[in-house]
């Protein structure tokens, strides 16, 4: 067993299921919190495996291949067991394929057919990164569900960019999977985990146009991955246009198999695009946002480092139960992220991710009881007010 | 009731008691971490509830008045409740005066018998700290123990250099006393621990001077605090010599209350103080050296920068039972500090809290079974070999 996807319900396009990997279930729709470098930033394993609703932690993280191959190198952690060993995260894990952070080295790259030479942000040393070197290196990882070797594709691109672009990927989405099918018995759980071996995405790209993202599906889901993403999208262009390219991909890929949109969003956008019947999604956010004072509430976002909050005794959502909520005021979290306390980006971290978390734990309650509509109204209407407290 | 000090059992000179406090008992000799301004970096609150022997944490921390003053202020903080309130740590607090603070800012001081007149190293603002404000700021921080108002000796220091800032210590000492007094029950919880106030710490000055340190210990103790600290150590003698002053010292206060030497320091340390009578002592040392990579171990210190940590799949300690030994690895521990990953400094400073805890945990049990001479030669052989190891 690699992968199994049940759907338990549906309401309209959203889907209730259960993503069962070598590493255990995921519940989905799914939000993954993103541990780049194997650490979600500033949180202890022990304490993502408890955030959330009814205490029940992040179900499956996110890592990226460009930073772990640069380092510690996936050798090393092959040499360790691999990444879950190494991490000492126990639960599914997902790698991303490297392509996404090589795109965004910008001057640092040169793609050809065969892959991209690009150089380290770290030290300037030259790799060459290919579908096949993508997938040893994923393989090394030992992720429960890893991704083709794929072109991002930038915003805005000509017709004519994006088909060359999307070709590309084609191409290396085939490369991918035939190499992944030579070598899958080379993760490091495969006797230990009885023969079991990791999941491969294909990524859908095609930039905004609506007949390239069908070309595109269409190329890619005859070959048959084990589940499909929907890339190239969070890149620069306006938020309606990402909501029309999810719906009209997601229409165009196969229903018995989990749907992925990388790299999405706000916590509005996820309940959306979750209606719309996608079943995974991560996003820096939440991380990137608590690390910079950004949180998160029921009632919109606020930015801890205002000065209002000086002497604010309250939490900083009174509807939220996460372990800063219950113990922290705004006060002391404004002194923390002030002071520039390694604590501010502990803490701060802790609630978004346990708001993204109670969020999609709401989602699947909504499916389930069939009140998603409801849910998604909810969630548009404090959006709105927030839009109109700002203006 | 303030501060009681129950002595259970005694080991030659060392002592095993007990630490009432309002706030709740500690049980002696204790080494207490330090949470400069409102937070032990990279820690939250819950897991200092849980680190060390046992699972029962730290006992009581301490905070800097220096620091609290400056930002976020103690009418702030008084605001909020108190110090206890604001950072959520419902266990004993002890607060210095700020006098050592203000004492390193070397350039942007200067003082008179008045007080001391600094520069914020914020923002360079000028303020003036004398015996009665430090009351003022440490009441209504509200600590269970506070410190009066000192001038730190710098080192070396000439005889009659050291028994005039002596001098000015014993009179701000009397001030700070008159002044606690006058005030003591404004702090912020008086009226919600019935009728309860702080307890105010004198603090031995003198310098490597035996008489003066004589001269002090004699006046402080004629004052009657209710502790005594022993300042104006670790400021950059040799360690013998710190060593033969807080013989000396511990020697010329009162048997029946606490001791509490500033400051100190490397793990063999806090023994051979604790063996010497000493009760309480803090240092920056755990923590700070946490976030520079330097972890103590039961068999010396390792520096996880180190390559050799690269594939190393043990714990910082196999013979330690602290939360990180039991789960992460030298190497990921390693790949942390090299990715500069936030991880890093919160699991490390975990670690080596819990072993300094850990450690006053084990010179408690010796000296109630009476071996605590045992223990202090095992901690001297580590320390032998790992310096062996080095040369």
């Amino acid at each position: 067993m690699s992968l199994t996807f049940t759907i338990h319900k549906t309401e309209n396009t959203a889907r209730r299921a259960t993503l069962a990997l070598p590493h255990g279930n995921v519940e989905t729709p799914v939000f993954m919190p993103v541990g780049t470098a194997g650490s979600v930033k500033a949180v202890p394993q022990h304490l993502l495996e408890e955030i959330g609703a009814a205490g029940r932690g992040a179900q499956i993280i996110l890592a990226n291949t460009y930073h772990l191959y640069l380092r510690p190198g996936h050798q090393t952690i092959r040499a360790l067991g691999g990444l879950h060993t190494f991490m000492s995260w126990h639960r599914p894990l997902l790698t991303d394929s490297g392509g996404f952070q090589v795109f965004s080295l910008n001057e640092l790259r040169k793609v050809t057919p065969e892959g991209v030479e690009f150089r380290s942000h770290l030290d300037g040393s030259k790799h060459f990164l290919s579908p096949e070197l993508s997938m040893d290196i994923q393989i090394a990882l030992g992720a429960d569900i890893i991704m083709a070797f794929d072109e991002c594709t930038e915003y805005p691109a000509t017709l004519a960019r994006a088909r060359e672009s999307m070709q590309l990927t084609h191409l290396w989405a085939r490369r991918s999977l035939d190499h992944f099918r030579a070598h899958a018995q080379e993760v490091p759980w495969h006797a230990e985990r009885y023969g079991a071996t990791q999941s491969l995405f294909g990524i859908v790209q095609g930039g905004m146009y609506p007949d390239l993202r069908r070309q595109s599906a269409e190329t890619l889901v005859a070959m048959d991955f084990a589940g499909y993403a929907i890339g190239g999208l969070a890149v620069g262009e306006p938020r309606e246009k990402t909501r029309e390219m999810v719906e009209l991909t997601v229409g165009l890929l196969p229903k018995d198999k989990p749907r992925y949109v990388m790299g999405v969003g706000y916590p509005e956008e996820i309940v959306e695009y979750a209606a719309l019947g996608v079943d995974m999604m991560d996003c820096v956010l939440p991380t990137r946002a608590a690390r910079h004072g950004l949180l998160f509430t029921s009632e919109g976002r606020i930015n801890i480092k205002n000065r209002v909050y000086a002497e604010d005794a309250g939490p900083i959502d009174p509807a939220c139960a996460c372990l800063v909520c219950r113990r922290y005021s705004r006060a002391y979290l404004r002194h923390l992220f002030a002071a520039q306390e390694p604590l501010a980006a502990v803490l701060n971290t802790l609630h978004n991710l346990a708001r993204y978390l109670d969020i999609m734990q709401s989602v699947r309650e909504a499916i389930e009881s069939g009140t998603l509509s409801a849910l998604l109204a909810d969630v548009r209407r404090v959006e709105g007010e927030a839009a109109a407290r700002k203006a």
